[in-house]
């Protein structure tokens, strides 16, 4: 598995990283070797209507236990986001395949555009398999070149219009196992390499502007000034002190300001603000008391405030049984159980999201690096992470058969 | 004067505003406009080697007393900035070339380029004039569309090695007068159509950058966080606090985050720290005090600061003898004076650092705005600004003869 994650690396990426950005030629590239891969094993290989690649290993029944990720990259990517569980689940259906045909059909999927870096919309492929895309909102997104959406999908084999009919693909499914990195520095700082992944943060993420009078910085005195940038620092700092009272996360990582320059007071500011929490409540609150402070500051600060909503994402439970599974599994491997919520959000959350149990391994990220080309993991991490995901999917076809 | 301002923005604008930037096309339109105005006088006409245009009427004396400021605008600009001091001073000249020969030799001056719109370089004639450009400065500047200010300049036969050259238009020059818009809403605040300029705002122009750690906004707990743009966020509330505090005036327009997106703390954060003040000790103090202030801020969020400067000019006094002449015109003509600081820069600053005695006179600007098409003044102030350049000019002629 690690030289294939090598080649794969050697393959598709240059000095800057991985290129596997969905619906481009490298991410075919590195999909066709991925088949090659698979055409060694006993399995049948399709693409759904929404790209998903599926390899199936017909078990001794229909009921299907799925296992896999992404083999997509955001640009200048890592050598293990995504494609990690995409090969360790590869290396687990060689494993089971050997043995003849196991007690449930073996599924081995790469999800189509989990990273949202071409078009802006994460998670592609596995929120069109749990019923929840909408095709008309797809076909509105264009990439920085100007390209539709539904153009470059096409030039792949998929019918925005058709995207939907991959919910079939979920029917008989009774479990999914993904492995991904952490993608954050919470094993490392405890000094572990596996963890169990109880569920994903649920996500608000909003632009919230502030527009005030746009002025010159020499002329306009302090007293008759209404500055949205002055707001919306006001605000980035306000939604830090919220996230470390309440737990979970609170982020902004742009504040956009219009006209932008260094001679004038803005007119405009717009804060990114990202909060996350794995509890419903909590973030539901941490939410509004972000929006109520931005109204108290709109108010000393005479600016107007306006709340636009880009992302939203219920809190994801994983499976209790499975993560109970899981954990017995990995505090075997390591000694210590380590239970873990997700920040970010992998494709596992649509398929629970879709009803079907769900739970993700996660392997320790150095540093917490991801999505740039520092992302990396020791290689005995990521044996010890193969054989955790190996002694689980073996647990789960005993478990359920 | 009034007819000819609408009659310029009507050839040199459109829907969104006057488009007079320098080393365009337009720009040179406005040029040949206001040399045909110029020609019916008995004025010899000439562009300077740094493409500053010169109309002269001879004099009893070759001493020479100069009136102008610059015709060229931002993108999008309002109908006064600048043409409004270059076509006033047209006005004054024909009033004065009526009378014969005036006692002192008078100078019209369009500044070349005193915006700085297209290469971000302001007050470039009236630098060159001064003695104080760098003409490899100038040479290493490119527009947005890659075109490199040495071609743009040869364009208009301005020769960069040459600009220098134009500092002997300044030899005989005796004195000053500019009129301009305020740009600022303190003449409106005070309910006066005029005020007497008692010199320009030093300025301390910085990019300052914090420099944390790039980290996944789901996955990255808070108390684990290098976050630059919190730093950022701090440091701009801390410029304003200083200029409240010390008087003159401090912004942040701008703060430009890397990677920039909603769902990554940021890795870098570069706040465009803008501070002026008329005070050279005060303003000194208040830079130092954001430095500082930002060496605290960086020292507590655990991420490193670097100031690199990028525009750094002393305060300006004008000439105390013209400003009370000015005075005693405008409290003459209003019944209240009216002295005031510009936090503008102007190309008279640059004439009086160059030694020679200057002043201006401000027009209200109605809601203090400027550099957008919304720009406005009543007519009735126009007419009464014209009123008090003639008399000042008429008055500094006599004074001086």
């Amino acid at each position: 598995m690690i030289g294939e994650l090598r080649e794969l690396a050697r393959l598709t990426g240059d000095e800057r990283g991985a290129q596997r950005v969905a619906w481009t030629d490298t991410w075919a590239r590195a999909r066709e070797w991925e088949r090659g891969l698979l055409a060694e094993l006993p399995v049948e290989v399709e693409i759904d209507e929404a790209g998903n690649q599926w390899a199936t290993l017909e078990g001794r029944s229909a009921m299907a236990l799925v296992i896999g990720s992404h083999i997509d990259s955001v640009p200048n990517g890592g050598w293990l986001d995504g494609c990690l569980g995409v090969l360790s689940a590869l290396e687990v259906l060689r494993s089971l395949s050997a043995d003849g045909p196991p007690p449930l059909t073996m599924k081995h999927v790469d999800w189509a555009d989990e990273e949202g870096s071409r078009f802006g919309l994460s998670l592609l492929g596995s929120t069109a398999a749990a019923g929840r895309l909408d095709p008309d909102f797809v076909r509105g997104l264009r990439d920085a070149g100007g390209v539709c959406a539904a153009d470059a999908l096409a030039a792949h084999g998929v019918d925005v219009d058709r995207m939907g009919d991959s919910r079939s693909r979920l029917t008989d499914v009774v479990a999914y196992v993904e492995m991904h990195i952490e993608q954050g520095p919470v094993l490392e700082a405890r000094d572990l390499p596996l963890g169990v992944v109880t569920g994903v943060y649920g996500t608000e993420r909003w632009a919230v502007k502030f527009t005030g009078q746009a002025a010159h910085a020499g002329s306009t005195p302090m007293d008759q000034r209404r500055d949205p940038l002055s707001a919306a620092a006001r605000l980035a700092l306000e939604v830090r002190e919220l996230a470390r009272a309440r737990g979970g996360v609170g982020t902004v990582g742009r504040i956009e300001s219009e006209p932008g320059i260094a001679t004038a007071v803005a007119g405009t500011a717009t804060a990114l603000v990202d909060q996350r929490h794995v509890d419903a409540e909590a973030l539901r609150d941490m939410r509004e008391e972000a929006e109520k402070a931005s109204r108290a500051i709109a108010e000393e600060e005479r600016v107007e405030v306006e709340w636009s909503p880009l992302f939203r994402f219920s809190p994801i439970h994983f499976d209790a049984d499975m993560v109970a599974a899981a954990s017995a599994i990995v505090t075997d491997l390591q000694g210590v159980d380590a239970r873990l919520p997700s920040g970010p959000l992998h494709d596992a959350a649509r398929v629970a999201e879709a009803g079907v149990p769900a739970v993700m391994l996660f392997v320790r990220s150095k540093r917490g690096l991801s999505h740039a080309r520092e992302e990396d993991t020791d290689e005995a991490d990521l044996e010890l992470a193969l054989t955790a995901l190996e002694r689980l999917v073996r647990a789960e076809l005993e478990r359920r058969s």
